[in-house]
């Protein structure tokens, strides 16, 4: 029997998350289940197990920190493919080691809020940021009523944490935007952008573009891609005139552009960071899958079309928090923007985003698809270093959606697109990208992903569970 | 950098493990880790979750009974699938219910122990029966050396414990061959089939086929298809001249061939239930996937050619079980058979298989696959009720590998064929299977696959790990 589309049966940590949430069913008080999920099959039965992993000393603890970390399109498929190119089919990558594991469910809503078995980026992100299901396309918002849901990023800066929020896409892409920004359509990404956001305009009392809201929502370090949206002219309210860039230094905003930038950020002064004028460029480079195959090839680990002094989405991720840290803990003298400063003990709340995977998945290409994933598993080790000396750190793992990509036999010969890769360790490994038209981008995914955790609220991540029980396990890690 | 592909870093359950294990490296002393497999970069990272793992009450306890299940072609795709027709993208399976749960990688090996990226049953199966890798298409014998390995289920039965072995495919098929025989390729399943084992005959020294191996293993509990292998006759050996059936029956087992017999089983008494000349007919039928797709379709729940005599692989589940349970209690009398009585306090072992859901993701159809997962899923809730009432029950589930389907938006033209389905809650599903020529079967996939359990040893599927490792997990709890 079909239940509510929605997850209803937790409840809302921090008061305030119901506020927004008007339009949507209130959720009930009914009690957490150990598993995380609306798994009620599971809730019972197994009880040695359940019954230690309620018990167990991860379950429970309050997180000092948080880090969600992103892999856009990053099935078991994409995972796999990374492993076995680069460390072998016997080896393991730096995501394959946390210690609790699960899987997630995906599924967007239409405007009644019955089940699409495909998400996009823009919904699936609405779901963790949010705990709540939305349309493809939305950012943060009901489906149906159209209002803004409160984000895991904006309860955290209510909280008093640090936050910040990183990306290879467009800082304005959906994945980061779902935490920053609340509109109709995620293409509503610069003020010039704003056709299929009437309402959300400044002008008719909303929030601007996603751009906009981005400085406005104002974590404490963004990253990534996405300079062109910045760079558009704010055309109403108090900025009218300036460009987005200009309203962010106006909000006291440092804006760096590359490695050197990067480096010199200080503390106390949030910083923006935009690497490109759109996407970053990927990592790695090879040929496409083609109809018919390619000939066995090894991938390029270098892109002549990504300039020296791009940062790696390792040492954005080590960069800030190194500078999220450094304000929980009062250090380099004081705030030198108001809201920006010292927040002794209070922690903080970072979101890292690796975007490519999914967008080469889209154009079918392994290489491009394998750099973007092992950019994504170094930064996943950053992460995981930080929480090792720091055990109140929630780092958490997943994906927004599965994708295209099948790893066949050599043999087999896939109906649409495919490549033959030699592996670091020697094999050959084929790809197949069949699930659209050749002609066109290859698509997403219904399939359940993967989720992994280490350390307070990781018991929540095992089982099946769905997207949206994320937000309940961060924001309850946060309590 | 590679690591060698035989998962060689844990010891060895059951010193009798290693001593058929000639020709294979001699696996190290190494420690186990406790997230279960060789996932280094995970055994010390966020401490607190993982030791909580390795303390919990679930891990050190020792099994008295063992239930593993496996979904052939069973993917999270295959599952999800199931889920979103059926109870519906937010409800859940009875096998989303376990409160340990993990992924495993599944490639195999060649001749040299290099691995292939994508594995079929039979060694896929053998990496989990008995602990070590092999080639495509070998049965519980070594790459290279082609020597016999001990399997989980003789490893059991020489322990004590009663046994059984379920399949909705053939009985002599490359997933419970694996348990019961070894053989050099999969396709030696009757005394007339052993071309391509020539070293495997009696004559040769070997075990004979499949067929006969099975009988000779001796499990309790034998059921599922492929009665046609059992009728051929035997051309060497003690038994010459016999059909195998005959051969059973001279070693005490009672044939029965459909749901009255099954019901009129008695333990003490080995079980032999093949309940159909080949495979036993799916339980769900409709369109196949075709070229452009099909017309929105319902499936029929129900089979025309699956006579109405056949046992659901629920009821053989829960049958095998009390059969085994009456045995290790000791009830029903004396044993009627040596060897097949009673076996006070020593618990069983019991591997039940859902083969079709491979054989109609292989045929490319959406309804005959869906209704043979849900016929899987109901044989996985007999086990766990089994497993509430008797907590000393390791319950594990898995698939061998992951397989072609994928759910796709209802707007994709995918490459290969499509079939877009209603679901149980009314809305359109498109699945795409195009992962091979589409006048071809399609093909298994490389994707590491979800496995879960509950009861002792349960926490030792988390993480990544590797098939082999399954075989440690229950030989170490039963140790």
């Amino acid at each position: 029997m079909p239940r509510p589309a929605r997850s209803t049966r937790r409840r809302l940590a921090w008061g305030t998350a119901a506020v927004l949430a008007a339009g949507v069913a209130v959720p009930t008080l009914a009690q957490a289940t150990p598993g995380g999920g609306p798994a009620s099959a599971g809730a019972s039965a197994g009880a040695t197990a359940a019954g230690s992993a309620a018990a167990s000393p991860a379950s429970g603890h309050k997180a000092k920190n948080v880090i969600v970390l992103i892999g856009d399109g990053m099935g078991d498929s994409e995972i796999t493919l990374a492993r076995d190119y680069t460390v072998g089919a016997n080896g393991r990558l730096n995501m394959d080691g946390f210690p609790r594991t699960g899987a997630y469910t995906t599924y967007s809503v239409d405007e009644k809020g019955k089940p699409e078995y495909v998400t996009d980026s823009a919904a699936s992100g609405t779901g963790w940021a949010t705990g709540n299901k939305t349309v493809n396309g939305r950012i943060s918002k009901t489906p149906g009523t159209d209002k803004p849901l409160p984000t895991m990023l904006e309860l955290a800066k209510k909280k008093g944490l640090a936050t910040g929020n990183i990306t290879t896409a467009d800082l304005t892409d959906a994945t980061p935007a779902v935490q920053n920004a609340h509109v109709r359509d995620r293409g509503c990404q610069g003020p010039a952008d704003m056709k299929k956001c009437p309402r959300d305009t400044l002008g008719q009392g909303g929030g601007g573009s996603i751009a906009e809201q981005t400085v406005t929502t104002g974590a404490d370090v963004l990253m990534g891609g996405g300079k062109e949206h910045f760079d558009q002219t704010v055309t109403e309210g108090p900025h009218k005139g300036r460009t987005v860039t200009e309203q962010a230094r106006k909000a006291g905003y440092r804006l760096v552009t590359d490695k050197s930038g990067l480096e010199s950020a200080t503390p106390g002064t949030p910083l923006l960071g935009l690497f490109a004028r759109s996407d970053i460029p990927v990592e790695w480079t090879g040929k496409p899958a083609a109809r018919g195959g390619t000939d066995p090839q090894r991938c390029t680990t270098s892109n002549p079309e990504r300039p020296d002094t791009t940062p790696s989405l390792e040492r954005q991720t080590s960069r800030a928090i190194e500078l999220l840290e450094a304000q929980q803990k009062g250090k380099n003298g004081k705030a030198k923007v108001k809201g920006h400063g010292k927040k002794p003990g209070k922690g903080f709340f970072l979101q890292v985003e690796g975007a490519s995977i999914d967008k080469q998945d889209h154009v079918a290409d392994p290489c491009g698809q394998i750099g973007e994933t092992v950019a994504f598993d170094r930064a996943v080790k950053v992460a995981r270093d930080y929480a090792r000396k720091h055990p109140d750190t929630l780092v958490v793992t997943s994906a927004d959606h599965a994708h295209a990509s099948q790893i066949v036999p050599t043999d087999a010969k896939p109906a649409g697109l495919a490549s033959t890769l030699i592996t670091d360790e020697g094999r050959p490994l084929q790809v197949s990208y069949s699930n659209n038209d050749p002609a066109a981008a290859q698509e997403h995914t219904g399939t359940q992903v993967r989720i992994a955790a280490s350390g307070p609220g990781a018991d929540r991540v095992q089982g099946v569970t769905d997207q949206t029980d994320l937000f309940h396990t961060v924001t309850g890690a946060l309590r």
